[in-house]
């Protein structure tokens, strides 16, 4: 094994005595350098270079704990062990069929001086990025140990171009920030949106992660972490002024962080970086450092395209609740739903509404709200998935629990069986709202338990999930493959809040940002885009053009996608729902073509297990012309592609739903330039 | 119906403008006189008399909210309405067959100014004393409410004898102290008690309820609440100078009280008083005050008397967990215990560390402990359960929780059915240790439906409940038929804790205090005294004689009684084990013969549906003599009693084993004088 550190002499040391020394950590490649030094006061740092330019200058690493009232912030060296790992692994879904896993380890044995703690400090490095860890061994003397501050640094070498949101404990639902590292203020941005029902804000310097950033000389590099288990959520605290990052661990309900017992492993913390912003999205190193599935038989686990009752709330066709006479879950409207998604080759409806509850579930800290298997009185649930099965539909079941967690943990059990024995595949969650067991956060230890509880559970009943108003991923899809999707950023829901809305350009951050950690279930697919349709006063609109909205069943991955607009507004333009219909959730390979964040994102994707492709391409709030480059066709074949794009005269603001469809041959030869509109994109499918 | 109050002229006055009234309330026996006033600005007082005599000056009501945030402590009268009851009613088992419940009620609808919101206070006065609370009713503008202090004042005419353990959120296993009112140091008794592991200590004037007192003039008196639901428990704050005590709810983790929503009716806050010691143990206030069953077949409800692995861990001749090579709960020493409660007529078996999790169970706010139903390897679950079926004797569950009860709840449903399929009937649950939810207290609104939720599942699999280091009972047995005992207090386990230990004095306190909510489980059938059996070096004992032991059968009510021993020391003195063989768990009637507290308790009591009749008295750490009247017979007939009492030369410090049986021919007319030993006793069987 090739190892290029500087261990001489280590075996002579005393334990006790702190000495520099420095190791040093390729990837393969040879282009990601890892230095990592023990200084002679004992303080553990890394650095990081992409080749041979500085991203990341000397970084401390350590701990305070609570319990026992320690610090673990000076180190002596007792072992280093380096290694180099290479797999192949096929997910059992997702954006490639097969992802390679490479890296080089070191693995540092360090003992905190002085109070004796043995401490594994794991560094893997990949071609795109590293990802480190803390391993608290089985050890004499040290067991049980609450964490009061995790503190590891990430100390940026330059004043980055940053794409952030306030850091939060309990929501992730904000517009992006685009500003040099040294302009963040998170309370400034913070205080601006209004349509944010529960705000936990930290301080002014508080960011999210995944933090994608550009450095002056044009590396890319994103943060965030991988394979969060029994452990709060991490945040970032900014230094505008030196530009250093300190980690920043959610609190419970008395400020600890986390509860741990050895041998624990925290999540790993990841730092993708490339000079090209493609290969940021082509990045699996978050999904290679999760564990492998513990879901041995996964054939029931499904990709799955779908429709809600859902859309008709939010702009005021109808209500949740059954109070006032417009209560959507009714059996008779359902059933359209139904027929429209059997009509359309769509495998599921989600049915929001459907239980008894919602008359009086918000913003009370309530904690008996939904018992998750009563429905109401107009809703057949019987009747329903009857119909649905022979129009050959699945139903999705909705458990929303309105924060109110340790009601649906006593009841989960009992929810999973009812979804079993009636024949559901799938539900979502749902945590809108304050948190109870009170004082607890959505991003803290408790709650991570929690959404991984449920993974593991519905596992159990063979239930797929996706998660709403949870802590964002961490790649822990390739653990639970039935957790499908997150929502856990701003979605398309906010199209309709008064405010700030969404803006052209999220679409071009998210990939970079919330997506790195899994799939988000974004809710495309609107065909109209005023929403004032039930509520004529409404000045509330999607910020895309139609055009748009269909690139993002490819720029968007998901293996879980809403249609979100009504029946009737889809029906409207039915050659354009012909691409949402052709469009697959599941794929063998993905290109991404160009990209920058912010700005535009161009993505071919290769539908799993037949030769049909597609291409995705969304722009910000401007229009440009983007060339697409077919050279990821297999070459000497000719194929039919689709055109989906916006009208010439297409705006996202004055003009969204004008659109243009045109069938052209292309080959791997083919090189063509499609125009963007302002708020546009195009979509392809290549037959 | 009668009606002592002021009405005149209520209709004529605006609502808006406070005017000075008062409203007078008598029991059935008019010895019991409330009066209610309010002030010409709108306070409510409260004040009550004994015959002539003051005991509660006017104490004022209210509440202080936190959501909305407002006060409601100033109120104009909206209606008065009174009212007289009287029902005779059976409880599923007790100490009586039918309980009388006679009451006058007022309940005063008032409108708290300037907040607009109706508030119904309602009194109930007894004979023995008086109940109120607060009921919320459904109305416009105030449905969700979050309360930040309840401001309900008792304040006390006179500077009392006062039987106290200091305020704390998570334990109420103190010693009792006895001092004037005025004398009240929570902080430094809780001090002395190094053997309590978690103490969360409120203030230095914060008692807890029940809270036994005694004037000058002789009134006793005893402040508690009854039928604790979906609130807090109360504390109370005693204001040292001016005798006033100050309703103290228990917060939690984010400092509210409670969150509630109409209608509500708070706990009912309760006054049992009497110039006659006997009335207040007579008392059945407390049970009146709470709902009728809601468990609608009873039958499966038994009382129960039992033996336990249990007192083996405690003395050292055994451990909980598996770990050492001493592990208690091995299936073979279980069958001796199981032989031991059959060979005497036990109807059960307790197990206590049957199940893995024993290894690393306490201290470290963990949260995955046990899962309830694995045992240890050691322990053939089945093999025992069978054994014990053929020896026509049931094994008790043991669900110790750690306090980590939102693991408990996710697990509850499947341990309870886990003992429903192996055909287990009763568990015994635990809570030592911080509770999870992090930053809840025992005593927290939280946990108080915790301990009511687990009464009503387990109803629902038909299993028995009684609760250790629970918040203090408030007379929900009758409502919960199923949920058997608590311990809530201290009991006999700290006869082996190394600095305090238990004092003679205690039972004679407790069932003025402790015992007013509901039974408790303080296992007593001690015939060993010197707890160095195992380990010579300990120098822990038991406070008692071993008469006392027997009588305490008698004196401490519980229709689930322990017996407390080992076997093996059982064993030693058979004649006197034979009154514990005898002594029954549910009774037709009780005469509490004589009684003072902190001093001596006789009680005399008739076995359900038989004609025996037992007698049980303790004595305080003095020795005295008692004279027996044994008119509780019926005339006309003789009975053979046999009594146990101490031998001549007994006393607990220095001969605590020696006792003397023997049997007399005793009929209405008989009276008998029995001499106590110092920290001594006596019981009689009556047949």
């Amino acid at each position: 094994m090739k190892f290029t550190g500087l261990l001489l002499g280590l075996l002579l040391l005393s334990a006790e005595v702190f000495s520099q020394k420095a190791y040093h950590l390729a990837s393969p490649n040879a282009r990601v350098n890892l230095t990592l030094n023990v200084t002679k006061e004992g303080k553990l740092t890394y650095a990081l270079n992409l080749a041979q330019t500085s991203v990341v200058k000397p970084s401390s690493l350590g701990f305070k704990l609570q319990k026992p009232a320690i610090s673990l912030t000076n180190f002596t060296v007792i072992s280093a062990d380096s290694s180099e790992f290479s797999e192949t692994w096929n997910p059992v879904w997702g954006e490639v069929k097969s992802i390679e896993n490479h890296y080089k380890q070191l693995k540092l044995r360090v003992k905190a001086i002085p109070a004796n703690v043995l401490v594994d400090v794991v560094f893997r490095v990949f071609n795109d990025g590293i990802g480190f860890r803390y391993e608290f061994p089985e050890q004499e003397g040290f067991k049980h140990f609450v964490v009061a501050d995790e503190l590891t640094q990430f100390n940026l070498a330059t004043n980055n171009k940053t794409f952030w949101i306030p850091g939060d404990y309990d929501t992730n639902e904000y517009l992006y920030n685009t500003t040099l590292f040294s302009e963040i203020h998170a309370l400034a941005a913070a205080k601006k949106e209004k349509d944010i029902a529960l705000q936990s804000l930290i301080a002014d310097n508080a960011v999210q992660t995944p933090l994608m950033m550009k450095t002056p000389q044009g590396i890319y590099l994103n943060i965030h972490e991988a394979a969060l288990v029994n452990y709060p959520v991490m945040h970032l605290m900014a230094n505008t002024k030196t530009f250093g990052l300190t980690s920043h661990l959610t609190p419970d309900a008395v400020g600890n962080k986390a509860y741990l017992q050895t041998p624990f492993n925290t999540p790993w913390r990841t730092i993708v970086l490339s000079n090209k912003a493609e290969e940021i999205l082509a990045s699996k190193l978050i999904l290679n450092l999760n564990e492998p599935s513990k879901i041995e038989k996964t054939d029931w686990i499904k990709p799955q395209k779908f429709i809600g009752m859902w859309w008709e709330m939010h702009v005021g066709k109808a209500t949740w609740e059954k109070v006032g006479g417009k209560h959507g879950a009714n059996t008779e409207n359902v059933k359209k739903y139904i027929d429209f998604a059997s009509g359309n080759g769509f495998d599921g409806v989600l049915v929001e509404g459907w239980n008894e509850g919602w008359e009086d579930w918000f913003g009370n800290w309530k904690e008996e709200v939904f018992d998750f298997v009563t429905p109401y009185s107009d809703y057949d649930v019987d009747a329903l998935l009857a119909y649905a099965k022979k129009k050959n539909v699945k139903l999705i079941m909705h458990h929303e629990t309105s924060g109110s967690v340790t009601n649906y943990e006593r009841r989960m059990d009992k929810a999973f069986q009812f979804m079993k024995n009636k024949g559901f595949e799938t539900a979502k969650t749902g945590y809108v709202g304050r948190i109870i067991p009170r004082g607890e956060h959505h991003d803290s230890q408790w709650m991570v338990n929690h959404f991984n509880r449920v993974a593991a559970k519905a596992a159990e009943y063979q239930i797929m999930i996706e998660a709403h108003e949870s802590s964002r991923p961490t790649g822990l899809h390739r653990t639970y493959p039935n957790w499908l999707a997150n929502e856990a950023a701003r979605g398309n829901e906010f199209n309709n809040a008064p405010t700030l809305g969404l803006v052209p350009e999220h679409e071009t951050i998210l990939p970079f940002t919330r997506l790195m950690g899994g799939p988000m279930d974004y809710t495309p697919g609107f065909f109209k885009m005023h929403l004032n349709q039930f509520i004529p006063s409404r000045t509330t609109r999607v910020r895309t053009t139609l055009a748009k909205q269909l690139a993002l069943y490819v720029t968007m991955y998901s293996p879980l996608q809403m249609v979100g607009d009504l029946p009737e507004n889809l029906k409207v333009y039915p050659d354009a729902l012909q691409f949402i219909k052709d469009v697959p959730v599941d794929w063998d390979d993905t290109k991404i073509l160009s990209a920058e964040p912010g700005e535009f994102i161009m993505i071919a994707r290769k539908q799993k297990g037949q030769n049909q492709w597609f291409v995705g391409a969304v722009s910000d709030e401007n229009s440009r012309e983007l060339l697409v480059n077919f050279d990821f066709l297999p070459s000497g074949k000719t194929y039919t592609a689709t055109i989906y794009q916006d009208a010439s005269n297409a705006d996202w603001e004055k003009n969204p739903e004008a659109y243009q469809i045109q069938k052209v041959s292309v080959d791997s030869q083919t090189k063509r330039t499609i125009k963007i509109a302002k708020g546009g994109g195009f979509a392809i499918s290549i037959k």
